[in-house]
């Protein structure tokens, strides 16, 4: 793909546009939309008196193909409209991207197939962030990629719970791909890049301002098939996500909490107005997700049972756990006749799959449901 | 009225039947409907033919009027459907009750006026015994009877929540008012019958049975202006109560928790399948009761602050307990000039009235908020 963005093709104006304009300019869209890409960005740099004043003063001194030629040397590569792995959720935005520069391996066509956004403050809580992994990880393990915003907090351990079963985790960066953002999570965002991917609508060298914050918000919220908040304050930029999700269609969970806390404030807000359903684990956020996502695909219909596709030790430990109290990682570690550090992986494991749950520091099995769930 | 309790009137025959039938039973009901209380009585009791033969076996070898003069002697009265204090919700029951045993000073024409259910689980938490609390308290400052079921757990603490800011609270007992239960919370019960009242349509001596704790909770469901489920497992008897109110019309409230929490779970259930709104302080349950209950009077419109009506100490501790940032009741002591005793005692008051708020173990004032919350 890199191969096309050589100059006076249609997808290396595409480029060029996403230095040119800011996201969601309706000016731009406008103008690539009468002409063309490549046809609009030779007006706006041939300065024709009928472009705009502000369009003309943002390309002066700026070398595009400097730009992109930087840009194709890192590896990036940019995805525009129509291509297969474009994410289509994003052409029901007003003013979808010009185009996506994407870093890292993962093939966004993937998005199409279930996607979903697990959002929430910077501000969060021990309870959050354990629940925002659990997501992360539980969301990716049935299929679905994991979208979210690089940030501290709840962004971060809903990547991290991705990575931590192999799925697939996707970072849309307010700022250039080379404007990793909070320069704390360089390494979260670094190992983003590796495994997953990198996005963002901003050319490299554009800094994350709060503007491109509030507009890069809406593209976590439509190239996904629902969000979901973990925590969030009653300012939260993550409710920003959430609404712009909502009017576009997709589903909103929120994970209540504590009303003493203000982490989750603002979820139990959403949930009070009727913009978000409350769901508390997995199996809802597949639900809510269902009606667009994967759960709608035909099921296998004999029974089948999670700890049927289990590796032999993860089945041990499982046995052990007991359904009506719960236990110890120490005395189901003795009753299975493992290490402490195999029980743990091994619940760790059957809690992603939803086979146990947790009871303060004890395990316990997960009452069985009619259904799939 | 207790003068009223002697053989041969209506009421006489309405205690009687408290003894005859079990709540909710529709023949009885169905037999004084037709008839009158003493009509039916006598036909039960002399045997004839058409009275079903289960009526007829439950007045075999029984004194009513033993029972009935046992009831006087302890000083409970018995209300009937069209006293002035009748608690009129219950008529729109299948079956209200055909009396109410009533013990303590409170008058239930309180209820009329306003009364808010607060249950919950036994099994419950530190933080749902907090909220309770600070519900009952809450409730009862803002006017409204709070009524229960004398549980352990969350009943008790909203009991002792509103008996802490000397409000009037009910405890609706699912046996005789001489069968207190659970034993452990005796201490309780006497305390709400010296200052409150409670409530039975249970004859003495009828042992607390577990359909008549079911039958128990459509009146608390229906006496009360609307109902709030603090913490419930996902088979609590709450939950029924919150049903009860539901199809009963009455606005119902759930508090929500952690979702690791299993006292939460049942909360939870009911707000996403729709059948309770999600409720985080008392300004959101007056909002949720408001529809029917004292919110809908006329509220003073001039400018009123909470704190102009609060003793000195308390004042003076408000003045120094920080805006935007908590400090600990030692600071706030030292401060202020009082002890730390007093200290806890006036912030215990103000968070009632919602000029303070507890940020962990700290204290700070409540943003204020325009309207009259």
């Amino acid at each position: 793909m890199s191969a096309e963005l050589s100059p006076g093709t249609e997808r290396w104006a595409r480029a060029a546009w996403t230095r040119v304009a800011e996201p969601d300019d309706p000016t731009a869209h406008d103008l690539i939309g009468r002409l063309s890409a490549g046809e609009a960005l030779g007006a706006v740099l041939r300065g024709e008196s009928w472009v705009p004043e502000a369009l003309r003063l943002r390309v002066r001194g700026v070398d595009l193909d400097a730009m992109v030629r930087f840009a194709t040397r890192q590896g990036w590569r940019l995805l525009i409209p129509g291509d297969p792995d474009w994410p289509t959720g994003l052409d029901q935005l007003a003013h979808p991207p010009v185009g996506l520069w994407v870093h890292g391996p993962a093939d966004l066509a993937e998005v199409e197939a279930g996607a979903a956004a697990v959002v929430g403050s910077r501000a969060c809580t021990a309870y959050g962030l354990g629940m925002a992994h659990d997501l992360g990880a539980g969301l990716s393990s049935r299929g679905y990629v994991v979208v979210s915003g690089a940030a501290f907090g709840i962004d971060r351990a809903a990547h991290e719970g991705c990575l931590s079963v192999h799925g697939t985790t996707v970072a849309v960066l307010a700022g250039g791909l080379d404007r990793p953002y909070p320069a704390g999570n360089a390494d979260l965002i670094a190992g983003i890049a590796r495994v997953g991917a990198l996005v963002s609508e901003v050319a490299p060298g554009g800094a994350p301002t709060k503007s491109r914050f509030l507009k890069r918000n809406r593209l976590i919220a439509t190239m996904t098939t629902g969000t979901v908040v973990v925590e969030a304050g009653l300012r939260s930029g993550s409710l920003n996500t959430a609404t712009q999700a909502a009017e576009h269609g997709r589903p909103v969970g929120a994970v209540p909490g504590q009303v003493t806390s203000r982490a989750s404030a603002g979820c139990h807000q959403a949930i009070r107005d009727g913009k978000a359903v409350l769901v508390t684990d997995v199996a809802e956020v597949l639900d809510l997700l269902g009606r667009m996502g994967l759960d709608a695909a035909p099921r296998p219909s004999g029974p089948t049972r999670p700890e049927d596709e289990l590796p032999p030790q993860d089945r041990e430990v499982l046995a052990v756990v007991p359904v009506r109290a719960a236990s110890t990682v120490n005395a189901i570690a003795a009753h299975a006749g493992v290490t402490v550090a195999q029980a743990q992986a091994s619940l760790a494991r059957l809690e992603v799959v939803g086979a146990v749950v947790r009871v303060g520091d004890s395990w316990q099995q997960r009452p069985r449901r009619t259904g799939h769930h």
